[in-house]
């Protein structure tokens, strides 16, 4: 008998680890949701790379869910939510939601009177969509974006609270807090875990804003206007697929999600790309 | 008319930018080879993930230079010398080189009464490949390993003169030099960009061996041996391919190889494979 549209899983993708804390917030918010997680481990990360590249990823990271029978797609990586959401909501046939905009949401919600602070990978910061999102209502003068590389190898090592990360933070922050920004978006899933490094540099009034939250919220309200809300007496089951299996993986991985992972598959995309089974044309075959 | 095998260039593959060290060494040495450069960039890095992972790429990065007619491979990357390089050399038809033996040599070379330094990425770290080499001589109490995972942001954001690099060498390099090692192997072929900054953290005394400059004699010893080299007034042509051209390639490529790139070809590698172009029954089509 076919699963109906409710039972089926939320499918998170993720360059990496960093997106166990959106996954982290989706279930608390939504504990009855099955939810699938893809962390492209083997290719992470994604921040540094140019962006037909990182569309690319995205696109296979989407398919694999689709053919795990996914009724939604999060995009919890912010340079893949930079320049592939668009490319993945016109190919997909099912909801696709990204972190960018439930943060500028969160942002523009949380500012008193500006100005705006966003900081993120390369990627997502030149791709300008945090920008755009926040010109809403801010003048370009009021947004100010910074590109912060070494907060992904810093949150990645474990170094929450080690004097490189309040050294990093200096380097990169100073000019944010100097220019008075009320708000400071975490434009990387990595980074709510320097948060306390970054609060502390900021300042108590600071506001940071970082997605997961807000995304989750987003998530039930799109699954609830669709019809695709999960029974709530459900115990939702969390799964775990990876490209690879990283040195640090159990260390780093309980500290994004907040306890431990007992169990992952590992899965190479490429061969499954290669077998045509990340063909859309499968989708829900196993239904 | 088919190619002399003299005339055909060497391969020289690397998880990244970083191998462009090993390349300009082994210009510098072999100015009449021409020489093709690979640089997985959509993968990079390899120094966090695991062996299998690492040795598939390889294998694949190999497959792509030996489809390209070249004579000889060079495995610039300590991490998939240290986990791939037996297979590559099992499998492949043609010399292939690592870095590690020759790093190794070197150390053996210029160390006085050791105890010896060895940094490089967990992954090389772990291998244990260096330790082994290093251990031809001496005690495992007189070998110190450390893997420095910060070293290859720092390098790729080009923070070679930088505070940030100064702390993160007193994070990795206190114990190793509080042990008093005489000689130090750069283990990573990101490492030399950081030289300055290590040299002067570790003190005159202690000599930092990359393994560059030997793998460049090996590879003309190798090439000499089997009637490879390639007539001296020729002029060594340099090709460049990469499977992802990064945010910061400009800049850094160039810091690396100590001068612009002009020309670079942009590859996909799973998209080679899926067309079975890099399948190994048509080495050498092109001769």
């Amino acid at each position: 008998m076919a699963r109906p549209d409710t039972a089926r899983p939320i499918g998170v993708f993720d360059s990496g680890l960093g997106g166990l804390t959106v996954l982290r917030a989706l279930h608390q918010r939504l504990p009855g949701e099955d939810i699938i997680y893809f962390g492209d481990t083997a290719r992470v990360p994604y921040g540094t790379k140019g962006a037909g590249t990182v569309q690319a990823f995205a696109w296979q990271d989407a398919r694999f869910l689709v053919n795990l029978g996914v009724k939604m797609v999060v995009v919890a990586c912010n340079t893949a939510s930079a320049f592939a959401l668009d490319d993945l909501t016109d190919r997909l046939d099912l909801p696709v939601l990204g972190v960018i905009e439930p943060g500028v949401a969160a942002a523009l919600d949380v500012s008193r009177s500006g100005p705006v602070g966003v900081i993120g990978t390369r990627g997502t910061i030149t791709s300008g969509r945090y920008q755009e999102g926040l010109a809403r209502r801010f003048e370009p003068a009021q947004i100010l974006a910074r590109p912060c590389p070494l907060f992904v190898p810093l949150a990645e090592e474990g170094l929450i609270d080690h004097r490189l990360t309040t050294l990093a933070c200096a380097e990169y922050l100073t000019e944010l807090r100097d220019a008075g920004v009320d708000t400071l978006i975490l434009g990387c899933t990595h980074y709510p875990l320097l948060k306390p490094a970054i609060a502390d540099f900021m300042g108590p009034d600071v506001r940071l804003v970082d997605s997961a939250e807000t995304l989750a919220a987003a998530a039930a309200d799109r699954l609830e206007a669709a019809g695709l809300l999960q029974k709530q007496d459900n115990a939702g089951r969390l799964d775990f697929y990876l490209s690879d299996i990283p040195w640090t993986f159990t260390e780093v991985g309980a500290r994004f999600l907040g306890r431990a992972i007992d169990e992952v598959h590992t899965v190479n995309l490429d061969e499954l790309e290669g077998a045509g089974r990340l063909d859309l044309s499968r989708k829900g075959d196993e239904t």
